[in-house]
């Protein structure tokens, strides 16, 4: 690594769809990109930034890990540059009823949606308060608002995020850190679950699958608000789906 | 009025601040404007998106009168075109205890702020629905999401108008309607206002009263929005705003 | 009429079915009921009063007219006493395709839930803060807390009345008056609507419809609650219940 | 231990307040109290239980503990009878800016409020689904509903806490288990934090404070509510307070 002159975008939890998507519109943008994931492969996302124009920095590392966060983020912030916009966009989705939600099920869960957006959000927001710049977006789904029979423990997860989100976007908004959430409320079109689900995919038709790139617009339009007009929440959803 | 070739935005309650910033948006992208107050004057602000390079037509209309309503917006699909999308922009804060609410403002709070909402929103979408296309906005306040002390009728009418949205969005949605509620949280930047309580805004500082620019992309970008990936509702604040 | 010496409870909107059974519960305990409906009858709900030991006023008056509720409740105070406990318990369910709800309709729904509640509430508190005393509780359904296809005026109308409630809540609570929001989420019981609906009640099966006398309980529970733990929102449904 | 005839009432988190109180309340009513807590004494509810013609069986007890939960449950189902209601009252309030909050506390706080939540709530759901019978009451926050600036910690464990007693009313109250969630909005009365903080307990002023016996009639009120008429959530505060 080398210090790079691009503004940097960190991408934790940058899978093959949402993930990658994100990493890539900021790449348009001209951003340096850090892309963690803890398994898979970042090869395919670092070609594709290259090809857009711009670099990326693969990191395989655990969100859930204290010090592998602190790591990871030092790391950038010292060999590459500071990071001007940090997205958590790690999942973890199960359904289980509560009677046969193990408790190991129901700490990870949580260790994925809620302590990891703890730790990332918090070692971001110890170098961005160092310049009182900066923005964090998290990811939210619907369980982020509502919990339902056999979400005891996703809902739990993400509901625990979006009370950080909501607690760190008032405590470090004035401090001039942008925080966001966004709830995704929809499918999100991915090859893998679509040959799993053929059926749920196909009943949801044309424009019925949230495409990455247009969700990933609005993680790129949050980033450039100005000061003056901050949103903390937007919902996004395909225009047939039932909420 | 002769018909234009330019895509329609209507502008329901174009006032000086917020409503003109939109209408200017929405002319940067070669929108014919069609502007409409009840009083006050639209001069400038036809002047304003001419200077764009775009068209405006000003209408001097009271939202909460159902003759005059359908009446514009027939006049605008017969005489002008199709309507892309509409702005429903019309305001209404007022400040009393319940005990000193006279029954009046009680009622035509809620005339300007659900009632208006609900006549221009059930006019727009019929002509919509007919093309199974089209972006209806409303302008939501903190009020629309809980009520306070002082707050019963503005609350009322916002918490409201609202419900009017939610409702229209999960019956239209489905038919290719999108519709979107914005959720101001802050003072918007108003010469008059700023004469009238300098030191409320004073206090406010650098980038603590929203821009109506800045605010104004945000209806923009709700617009721009492909199918797949749909904003129902968003809050908007200046960064240092307690909430 | 003359004054009474049994604290008062005025039940506008004392329907068969839940006013009547908030009435008989207040009767329990030795209220002299005030019950008030625009058209139907009150003599068996007199009747009912009567043979559970206490007296009963009925009026026959339309809560949406600012007259008839000042001179209503004018009258109870001067003629039998102060109010101790007002229940606003007024329906006015409808269900329309946004389209196809006429202006009439709209404003119609609005002015039974919201505007009678607002004429009722303020009319109210004025006596009751003489006393700095009393409690007011107002009926609301799931339609108070979320919008949906079909019901862009009953959510209208119950969004507004929610923010009336809690407007006066955080305004009149620390004058020493209790405020309540009860969220009906169910089909009460109700034999009109049963030979009407018959199927939709089969549905529900032994104990999922809610029964007046039940739920009748929660408002004297919320009435009987001391200054230090009082509840300002309850939902109720019965258990097997959806939601 | 030895079988007993009584109902009985599970109180997990039986401190000297809230949760004693509570214990005394079911006792009122004739139930055997089964009382848990980490530390501290339950000698006194003992006594106070008895005192009031009833029987106590005290526990030291982590529930954050799978196995301590488990065993714990099955010796009460298997020596005493079976568990009628429980009551989850475990805290864990602190206050941290989110920087200044370690990995130990955003984890331990998370295991207090959430993870102990889940393992008494699972493990008495699964005993109650055999009877098809029972209530199951969590204990909230203020923080069950909105993040705020120095408390990720506290209301990530509550917002967790609320998304799991709604996902399990959802899932169970059609099995016939009543789950409920007090929303507790306010200082509860409790002379050590009284000596602690004089100053904050003298501005509430005369019923400004909640009295653990009139909030703990609130959990004997949901207890005894028919299947027709059940409340998953309310909210309690004294007359007062800013909300």
């Amino acid at each position: 690594m080398s210090v790079t002159q691009r503004p940097i975008a960190l991408i934790v939890g940058a899978g093959d769809h949402l993930g990658s998507a994100i990493a890539r519109r900021f790449a348009v943008e001209g951003f340096h990109i850090v892309a963690t994931r803890r398994r898979g492969n970042l090869d395919s996302l670092v070609s594709d930034v290259q090809a857009l124009g711009s670099e990326a920095t693969p990191f395989y590392s655990d969100a859930r890990d204290e010090e592998q966060v602190t790591t990871l983020i030092n790391e950038v912030e010292t060999e590459l540059g500071p990071i001007s916009v940090a997205v958590f966009n790690v999942g973890g989705n199960v359904q289980y009823s509560v009677t046969e939600t193990t408790t190991q099920v129901y700490r990870k869960v949580w260790e994925m949606c809620a302590l990891a957006g703890f730790l990332v959000g918090r070692e971001v927001a110890k170098k961005m308060l160092l310049r009182n710049k900066g923005t964090i977006i998290f990811t939210g789904a619907s369980a982020s608002l509502r919990g339902n029979s056999g979400f005891s423990a996703f809902a739990g997860g993400k509901h625990a995020l979006r009370a950080l989100a909501q607690s760190m976007s008032r405590e470090l908004g004035p401090k001039g850190i942008h925080i966001a959430h966004v709830i995704v409320d929809g499918l999100i079109e991915n090859e893998a679950t679509k040959q799993f689900l053929p059926d749920l995919f196909a009943s949801k038709g044309k424009d019925g699958i949230i495409q990455p790139n247009d969700l990933a617009e609005v993680y790129w339009q949050l980033h450039s608000q100005p000061k003056t007009a901050w949103t903390f929440e937007q919902d996004v959803r395909p225009y047939a789906e039932q909420w």
